[in-house]
């Protein structure tokens, strides 16, 4: 479980407003709405629409190929998001999952007091109010001497912890016995299974669990769109080890190392500016107390330096405690190893985690590619996706609508891209071939095939054979455009689907 | 939402104990464990390992192509499962999705009543109880003139009703504004996206919205497997249609026709046998009140004839349902249409819903794959999937694996088809030739690939060079084993993909 530990925004080269101006393009044209919206929402849910849904498709498939189908020490699993209420006791979570909350006496309305103080020491900085790894007690203290009040201007409570957990209850009775929670991370479900796959593989140390799947935390201020919500998607994995052989064996810092370096590139394969990414070495004092060592992956949204990433060395507390507390035995027995004491061929594995929210990739890839330009002497704001992860790869359009020989030759070529690219290809004909063009600019598609009479004529005005430059005949070649400088090449139809492959 | 209609079991020709024998190999092999296992399980929960994980995947996927990626009328949206509570007021899941319980009046257990009288009426089939469509009243008088008596052989109390929706909170306070569900079903996410979606798309219609995610019920007796589960998948499509024009408008009729076609042919696709998929038309009477038509698509599963899939056409119910409860305006305006009454151009589009369980799915192909015969003079059980499901599709062996030649070349075939079917190709050098044999069968891995001394060398005993039959050289071929029949051929190693690929 990593704590959303937050720095304050540093300055950035965002367009003014690029969150409001994100939010209402993203509702607009389909990528992501407000959850249960003609409702008047639910707090801290949204929902993906058409593009957001094949953008988010896109980045977890880049994922799951880099730390999963291109290696051959990852296990995938899929573990159920309810669990015996005993996994969040071993794990931790039932005790201290939990967030300062503050009641305003008037209203009843309850705040995180941690973010009360915040704010109050934003504005009165002349304070000087440390505000970072406050107890309740100091908070209580901050609140009383320095006067903060609720925002609506009331008296404030004691400060108490909040379990950030959904509580439900499973079968007929509603009882201790029944408590169930929503997982708050996707983590424990394969710790618990860590013994169950070890049983039916063998997998020989290192080896990985891999998961992808939708985790839960009852925020009290969900903000920033979907970068903090109650219902999130994390991609994760536990990838086990040998315990250290002595206090010098630093074996596992090559590993941890290797990941490091995945992650990074990861950020760089699916598109994100590189100066924007930041790692942050957690101290030893602000670590877990169990971990060795932990890096935040960090990226630079419009609102400020956050966490995108976490990268954690956990020794055996994972398994240690799940084993304590759930009597099983999860000790790992090498018979790989050349030890010939059998005592010392059974250990409890070490554990490297990574962990990736899902949706605060979505929403850095979103961001970072929110641009404003001009182009033909025109304003336009557009996304500058890497095609890799361009929801729409390309659109296809007749010149004309109304001239069947331009719409049945773009329906061919269209269906010749949809085979090649699944999901990912657009049949665009609504109003001129500019706006096209913008439409096309607004959702991010790096490219954008024309079909017109050349396409199928390849005569000029005097009927006339045409030819580009290098002596290729113009019949049955189109125009392809790119999005970020609008510039235009002819190229054969059937070498489309190659020079696209090119960019992915 | 589909109720789920039972039939009783028919006869059927699946090995004794299939079901226990099942669970069992899905365990040891890693296809499905029982959810938060070391802490004893949390009953109605499955935590699928890396072989069910990818049979998953693959059912998935195949669905995802036919419904949505080959259609050009599907957008593909993922919704929140934590839904505004006003969603299922108006969808009648807070008033009307129950079950029937009554509690042991000793123990204070809670049991279905309508399973504790079916199976009273089975143990005494000359009573001759009809166990269909009864309502609380009559299922009381049931219990008490049959004196019917817990598991336990205790009372019962009254039959009362027990909503089958998962309850939480959502935000700081506990209270009857913060009450939340875990969506039992992933259709109305759809729903409620209708007008953000005809928003930013225009879609003409008819045109569908398609989604798979998680959907949770309550269930008093989670029973057969992942069959009836607490937790489970969907693959919904909710396909918006034109309203009918008059009482003989019937072009609804053809529209749902083609779903039909379509759900059967996906059954085959997957590799279903045909004989075990049945179609159950259900009667007006045991409809909804709003369908006009529903199916069920019925599987033979060795524990009875049960409900797998089903489509409905559900009229304007939904949209109407959240029109009047949201006040929100879900007409469609038709600019396609000839009209020339504004008024006529706008409408409350119509619903037709395929609706498919992917647990459900997974254990009718496991199910129906499972096979028992005798190979070489010796017993087996095996999975008889079809290639395109397999979760392995290919495995690859050196024959022995202390030789360095045979190994090397072996990971080279491995390194080739992993590029080539990513996920779905394992290495195997555990043990001798024949028992690696019988473990991909007991996994259902279609092909099985060696590299021997005749794929290196390709020379007789007399270092005199081999021919296959047709004169190819034996050199560089390898032998690729069928699961079902045992057999091998000998093929070029560079033709493997082309070949295993026909295949899918």
């Amino acid at each position: 479980m990593t704590n959303q530990n937050e720095q304050s925004g540093h300055q950035n080269s965002y367009p003014e407003n690029t969150m409001e101006k994100l939010i209402s393009l993203c509702k607009r044209r389909g990528f992501i709405y407000q959850g249960s919206e003609i409702y008047g929402g639910l707090a801290g849910t949204w929902d993906y629409g058409p593009l957001g849904f094949m953008l988010k498709s896109n980045l977890k498939h880049l994922w799951w190929k880099r730390f999963v189908l291109d290696r051959e020490d990852m296990y995938p699993v899929d573990a159920a998001i309810l669990m015996n209420q005993n996994v969040w006791k071993a794990s931790g979570h039932v005790d201290g999952f939990s967030d300062p909350l503050v009641e305003d006496v008037k209203t009843n309305k309850r705040y995180r007091a941690d973010h009360l103080i915040e704010d109050f020491a934003e504005k009165n900085p002349t304070k000087n109010i440390q505000t970072k790894g406050l107890t309740l007690s100091i908070m209580e203290e901050l609140i009383k001497s320095n006067d903060i009040k609720s925002p609506e201007g009331n008296a404030l409570g004691p400060v108490r912890q909040f379990n950030m957990m959904f509580q439900t209850n499973v079968g007929a009775m509603q009882d201790e016995g029944s408590i169930s929670y929503l997982r708050p991370e996707t983590a424990q479900g394969m710790f618990v299974n860590f013994k169950n796959v070890v049983d039916s593989f063998h997998p020989k140390l290192p080896f990985g669990l891999a998961q992808i799947g939708k985790a839960f935390r009852n925020e009290i201020a969900p903000r920033d769109f979907i970068f903090r919500t109650r219902e999130f998607e994390q991609m994760e994995i536990e990838y086990f080890i040998k315990p250290p052989q002595g206090e010098h064996d630093r074996a596992w810092e090559q590993i941890f190392d290797e990941f490091r370096d995945e992650v990074k590139e990861y950020t760089a394969d699916i598109g994100l500016s590189q100066d924007k990414v930041h790692e942050l070495e957690i101290a030893p004092e602000d670590r877990a107390h169990y971990s060795k060592r932990t890096i935040d992956f960090e990226f630079d949204y419009s609102f400020g330096r956050k966490e995108l990433y976490g990268l954690a060395y956990r020794t055996d507390f994972d398994l240690s405690a799940h084993a304590n507390t759930s009597k099983a035995n999860l000790e790992y027995f090498d018979e790989f190893s050349d030890e010939t004491d059998p005592a010392k061929k059974k250990y409890i594995a070490h554990c490297i985690e990574p962990s990736f929210g899902v949706d605060r990739t979505v929403l850095a890839v979103l961001m970072d590619a929110y641009r404003e330009d001009e182009l033909g002497g025109e304003p336009r704001a557009f996304l500058k996706f890497s095609p890799k992860v361009a929801p729409v790869l390309v659109s296809v359009s007749p010149l004309l609508k109304n001239k069947p020989q331009l719409v049945e030759k773009a329906r061919e070529v269209y269906m010749m891209l949809r085979k090649a690219f699944p999901g990912r290809v657009t049949f665009d004909d609504n109003g001129n071939i500019g706006k096209r063009y913008r439409r096309q600019d607004e959702i991010g598609t790096p490219f954008c095939v024309v079909i017109d009479f050349d396409t199928i004529e390849g005569l000029d005005e005097h009927g006339v054979e045409k030819f580009l430059p290098d002596g290729q005949a113009v019949l049955n070649t189109v125009t392809i455009r790119h999005r970020d400088t609008g510039d235009q090449e002819r190229l054969g139809a059937n070498d489309i689907v190659d020079y696209i492959r090119k960019y992915l």
